[in-house]
């Protein structure tokens, strides 16, 4: 039976997502538990596949595994630390998470001021159809990708600003928000984006992966969700922390 | 000059508060930093002293250093990875960050069905002056101590429980409650609870550090505080973690 499950994890806490020797990597801690209690056999004969390989220190709720599973993969996955389920779903055969209608990103950053609207100008020369061969660190992949979309939010000292494509290029969301985070800083103006989109080399650095969360992954069929307990736990110590020394 | 500054951190990345050889600590990594930056020299030079030793696993929003400061310390520590500064104070020569009026330790607990009357009856065992020798680890020091209160309340499906008191017996707190979450779970009755109290030699086991937090540490002066912008993120963060598959 092939299932396809919805994790979260905390980035911090792992060497990125895919597997390398001898380090503590969030595939790795999957794979190990699930052979150990022999959901699989080895990755290969399970077919095991994952939407989203995110960076060192990027956090995910909502990447998407998929493989063959002998019982009760769910309830097994769950005894990890630092690694949630958030749903799960029976699948077909030939479901590969690659797969997706969308990924959904979202980049957190603290507002200390910048200048809001010339942040929105900024984020808004990168949707559609571009050469990003500026805002990524290119791996052979064609450097033209489409980003569908890009929402930016404000609430009270927080800045969201979601990033919506099928699929996205290694540190390409990282770059771009370090070049609109310099645009809203005005350390540059918003035409040396342009120019850097329209071919001029240019690198303007890479913002932090701990701000950056892959928030859910999108296909045409849904999950059944679950809310692990963990993570009403966190929100509630880091909610309580600010109350704690704010109400002095 | 001396200088007390309230520290946060994650206790889940660090091996503990106290330093260890060749190992991740809170003190560890301060020190390090500290010396690094020539704000002190070593730790015996510079008075170098704590509140609380809080065990490994365990968080912190309001432990208590206190050194004497060349230059200034709070922007230093605020560069630490997990490791938040919560506010500041000039404090007089001899202070010892020990020496506080009181503390509170918070325990979190996601309700799975417990009996919350229960929950409330054991917890209100062990207010006031007791014999804690069947609910702490043992070192040397007086196992009659004083809790000054207990508070316990529920908001949706988390539960809270404050510990209040000027000191508290290694794994006193832990091994409170899990002897409490035993009753609240109705595996045990609360006259055992009684009888280990009043000497009948009992071990309720150990209950996870990562839901324990030392929320705070009162003096008789205050502190300047600091709300660092990391935590609104963190608490952003798994808020939407939450929504984000709720809402389907």
């Amino acid at each position: 039976m092939r299932i396809a499950i919805k994790i979260g994890y905390d980035g911090t806490k792992f060497n990125g997502f895919a597997v390398q020797p001898n380090k503590k990597t969030v595939e790795g801690e999957i794979l190990r538990i699930l052979k150990k209690t022999k959901i699989i056999e080895d990755r290969k004969k399970a077919r095991f596949q994952y939407a989203a390989r995110t960076d060192k220190g990027v956090s995910a709720f909502g990447n998407v595994i998929a493989f063959d599973a002998k019982g009760n993969a769910v309830e097994v996955l769950k005894s990890l630390e630092d690694i949630w389920v958030f749903g799960y779903a029976n699948v077909k055969e030939n479901f590969n998470p690659r797969n997706c209608i969308e990924k959904i990103y979202r980049y957190y950053v603290y507002d200390n001021g910048y200048n809001y609207k010339k942040l929105k100008e900024a984020l808004n020369l990168f949707k559609g159809e571009h050469d990003f061969s500026n805002f990524a660190k290119l791996d052979g992949r064609n450097p033209v990708r489409k980003i569908n979309d890009i929402k930016v939010r404000k609430a009270k000292n927080i800045i969201k600003i979601d990033f919506i494509a099928k699929s996205f290029l290694w540190n390409q969301i990282r770059r771009i928000m370090a070049s609109v985070l310099k645009v809203a800083k005005e350390e540059i103006e918003i035409e040396e984006i342009k120019e850097a989109l329209e071919g001029k080399k240019r690198n303007f650095g890479l913002a932090p992966a701990k701000n950056l969360v892959l928030l859910d992954v999108k296909y045409n069929f849904g999950f059944k969700n679950l809310l692990p307990s963990e993570i009403f736990i966190k929100r509630e110590i880091f909610t309580d922390a600010l109350n704690i020394h704010r109400n002095k």
